[in-house]
């Protein structure tokens, strides 16, 4: 059946490069954490949607640091990949580095985990097709994935993914 | 001294009540999770810039958990408060909720825990005053916050507030 | 009959503080008075739609004066609440409050008064809940908005609410 | 002297034509009248930057009643001239008119009444050129605007253009 | 057929002014090209609309060369006509000028040349009324266009208007 | 010397991908060809701020033709590299791509030459490194590039990278 036949991680790998302008800051030119963070879920949901071909919602993000400050002219890239796929959830990991625009060393912004669920016209859960996974080091990230993805179950507050 | 004197919890809540519209919904009509996390953001931005009458910028999201979608069309309330105040960061607790337009339950649909750090115009940190506790309840919510903060620094990939 | 119960002045209240930020503003950081009353414009929204459990379009802005500026940086507060309420309009009166992010006082920045009337999916005006009114200085101000209600009808160049 | 040489009122029209896209409607298609309002603040204070040469800050909004609802895919046009010119404050006189995209009668949607004050870099009044009448329609039309004006300086909250 | 019947040039010219914001610029207050073409599509998206009472989408713009740059804080008109129409789709061209907000001469910025196409709810090219041409400049305008759009046909990629 | 000492067509590729939302889209679903544009310009200057460091300006876009339409709901690949690059002004090479996030195949939407000047803060142009090229298919484009450039340069209404 095509729609179990499954996918790879690099077939809905996404990645978005950004420049961050005057609209994503305040006024001393400091970007909102709160810019990068719905960059970060829209490349998450892109590569869900590219692996299960469905509309997708958030359940959750884990905790995000933001480890260096983003700047207006600063030009920030947003990788994407699946770690994990389950029934009808998802996580992506989203890696964020920075640069100036004026050049000077890129630099690690922030690292999500970003748990998305695949849904039908009335927002109920369908199946996504399973993650083929090609390495070694796929296989480790998918079942670190697994983990956390139970453990949010237990200490979710309700229902969900 | 002025700065060192304190502020209580109330003089800093912030409190945002949004339409969502069709720019931050997919065309479905579901809101994007990031446009909830970026007015999270914003609110707990100026939670944190009227306790410390500072510029702020976001050091950490804790987990949030979407608990229900949001759709086009709903009202949806976001209210910030100080939990704990440290040196230079503040924990702001916000809750969001969501009603339809066309009325029916208001009901919940995230909780963050955004770690703001004031900054000076060189992005250093800055010392907030502390937060003049009033009741019981905001003494325990800042013995939580403590306890969080505390683990945070030991988990954190690296410096920060 | 549920529809005409009525609802309280409270039950439809709404709040919203903003951030202003550059998209708001010239380039010498001047807020456009336009972003101010489109802001407005929305609260007021919400307040009619919170107390109609309807959709509503506006059918006019009374006059407003700009008692003081806004700048990029400033913290705004809109609270809007229910003045009067007819068959298929209402009157909303927003009250809008400016500080800045680095403290100071609050300043007021405006005040108007904004009829909203009810719409079905065909634009065509729908009854609205009766306003229940708990104090009286809430009956003061729904006889006030009686009165400019009438005044509106007479002045207005055609048709509306 | 140049400053004061004055301007007609053909110099400094403006002139507007906006489709109404998805941004600017709720859910069913009904255009915010804030969005309006503030494409009318925007096209008022090109003329008024056009006449003065200067930074421009909306001091007041006349009444303004929607005449006709404006929907997603209209075409609408907004034209501004100005009315009367004071010291420092001008009277923007604004009409909009809406036809739907796919053809149809162009209607009328809005008059607006914008009163616009010149600035300097501090927000401190600046004097402006005086306006040149042309025709007979033009020196009616100023000398309504300066009754206006008077009007709003003896009901105005305070202070202002 | 009224459908048939045919349009003038000056029954469907539109024309924009604009203020360029913060929005539309980096952080040295250069206006982005890309924000400039966004509102040359849209302007001429307009005039081919009011000519075709038809959905359009755009097929093609030729070479644009950009004469002179713009700033945040100035004032741009965007002028729209038609000069060629086709079958099912017709060549635009808009002229954009700029002039500072504090005044100074008006500069040219660009020429642009826009192929829309009127398309029905399946996106299938419709039919659009003739051009009346009323002039020897409009026929000239019109033999011109006419020739590029064969020139385009025979260098296009593939399919289309 | 540093600034001298050339960059190769790899180390300023950028790469993004959009999801199209209502914001991009008139109210059929059909995406503004003017957000397709601006969207190119921007991935266009990340590669022309790459490589050379500096702030820069679009000189001019050639004639891009649209080969198929964008929808709402598609997800859409950016993706820039430098072909040619003279002694202040670099040519980027867009190519766009698109797919329905429902699936399906990918289908090429549009590719497009644009010419980037880098400037300094009063806006002249500045050198930028040579190109390091790589391959015989980087250089048979970069002597295709440098051919398109001069040809630029002799139907140029004026000035100019």
């Amino acid at each position: 059946m095509e729609q179990r036949s499954g996918a790879t991680v690099g077939q809905s790998r996404a990645s978005v490069t950004r420049l961050m302008v005057p609209t994503d800051a305040n006024f001393m030119g400091n970007v909102f954490g709160g810019s990068v963070l719905a960059e970060v879920d829209r490349v998450a949901y892109i590569t869900a949607m590219r692996h299960s071909k469905a509309q997708c919602v958030t359940a959750s993000f884990d905790r995000a640091d933001f480890i260096a400050p983003v700047h207006v002219g600063d030009v920030v890239d947003f990788d994407a990949e699946l770690t994990f796929v389950g029934r009808t959830s998802m996580e992506v990991w989203v890696r964020v580095r920075a640069e100036a625009g004026s050049g000077g060393p890129s630099r690690p912004v922030l690292e999500a985990l970003v748990t998305m669920v695949a849904v039908d016209a009335d927002g109920r859960p369908v199946e996504v097709p399973p993650l083929l996974l090609e390495s070694g080091e796929e296989r480790r990230r998918f079942e670190e994935g697994r983990a956390r993805m139970e453990a949010r179950r237990r200490s979710r507050p309700q229902g969900g993914g």
